[in-house]
């Protein structure tokens, strides 16, 4: 079988072929790696992967993000602790905290004795946190393409103003994500995880609903990922119904908006 | 000079050196691209831009994404004029709308008779938006190695309401971003536009508020660059000021919250 078929088999548990080159392998190769090496990272790598997330594009230029590269073992150990106790923000030598930034604009704006009238919306709110986001999935596909391994750290989001004290961020930024990089464990295997069917996510023309027949081949598929990993025997529903099926399950992140408008996100 | 150092040098508008490989090459060489071919796409592309997707890392394995693929030109051209009137996504043969989508998980707990109480808070919008995001930027890299034009239409938050009617979207679900891509119209000159220096958006250890010098830069850069493209003299500066000044110039998204929880996200 040729490499585009097994990646494809790998990624939807099905068989299907793809347009193939060095860049759509390393996407579909993509796993998230939890065990590191406590190596340092070649030099020059932080500002490889800030030039690859300064290329994705942004929002009518508005370059609405920050990153900081945080190495201090004793800041990522009190980070980890803010994110739920995750070890790997401490075992590897990199965390990158992607940042929605646009504190940048209030500067320039104060200097110009202007206002920023549009800092305060939703919209605005959104935009940032989408430039990060377009910005840090850039940085970890690169650091993949290096041969590194990565983890997103969404649990940034637990404890943002604690966060932000810690980064010393100023007002109108905040911590949308963080991104775990360093040299793969070779003595821990990872897998690549089975995702929904196309049928389920690429819609022609319209939504279509009818989706019920993909998600019981997904169910199935995560099962027997998740068999062959050890993990405890459930279905993709079973496991999201669990991560989206009560307050509880948002771990603190249920005042986000009230603490977001603190840290100068308004959200009119 | 070497490759590396070209396309730093094309990025920042400053002497620099990279680690270097095809994704990092592919990255850099990103430009936005808005004059295209009529023609059609080859079979298989909206597949493997899919697979690139799927295999963005989901925050908790929640998939809160999807995406219509739309190539009907009469659709293209109702959209078109919800953007703005955006030509390109008349005259491109593809566009990938990327839709932050909770309505699979509320079919499933529906199916169940389960409640999703975290689907009304603010994180969960974020979350959703973010997963659209990083699923779209993997698209976007695969189709730029694939020697595709993209561009990004931020501009379908404009009308967010009419657009979910013309896409069919359920509750639960938004269109966060399009992304045009089509065969570049080799009769137009595209360049790699300069970004804020690294100094400016990376940050060690903690977040330093001292980029005025950056901006300057920035500013300078800005003006030389459009100078070349024949586009009016103004700097980075000016362009944001004018972009997130007044709220007039988030045409018609100054009322995106409203809009959004009339399609089902609270926002709590």
């Amino acid at each position: 079988m040729k490499h585009d078929q097994l990646a494809f088999r790998d990624r939807y548990a099905a068989e299907g072929g793809l347009h193939w080159n060095e860049v759509i392998a390393t996407q579909l190769r993509h796993r998230s790696v939890r065990s590191f090496l406590p190596d340092a990272l070649p030099l020059g790598t932080v500002q490889t992967l800030v030039a690859a997330a300064s290329s994705a594009p942004t929002s009518s230029n508005v370059q609405a993000w920050s990153v900081i590269a945080v190495q201090d073992p004793a800041r990522k150990s009190r980070i980890a602790q803010m994110a739920g106790g995750q070890k790997h923000i401490v075992d590897a030598p990199l965390l990158l905290v992607w940042v929605a930034d646009l504190s940048r604009h209030a500067r320039v704006a104060e200097r110009r004795g202007q206002r920023l009238e549009a800092i305060d919306f939703t919209e605005t709110l959104l935009l940032a946190s989408l430039d990060a986001a377009l910005a840090a999935q850039n940085a970890l596909v690169a650091a993949e393409s290096l041969g590194f391994g990565t983890v997103y750290i969404g649990a940034l989001r637990n404890h943002p103003e604690e966060l932000a004290a810690e980064l010393g961020l100023p007002p109108h930024a905040y911590a949308v994500v963080g991104l775990v990089v360093g040299h793969p464990d070779p003595a821990v295997a990872t897998q690549v995880k089975p995702r929904l069917p196309q049928s389920a996510v690429l819609h022609l023309e319209q939504y279509d609903t009818g989706d019920a027949e993909a998600i019981v081949a997904h169910d199935a598929a995560t099962r027997a990922f998740r068999r062959e990993q050890g993990l405890p025997d459930e279905g993709w529903s079973d496991l999201i119904l669990g991560r989206l099926g009560t307050v509880a399950a948002l771990k603190g992140r249920h005042i986000l908006r009230d603490v977001l408008q603190r840290l100068g996100f308004a959200q009119k």
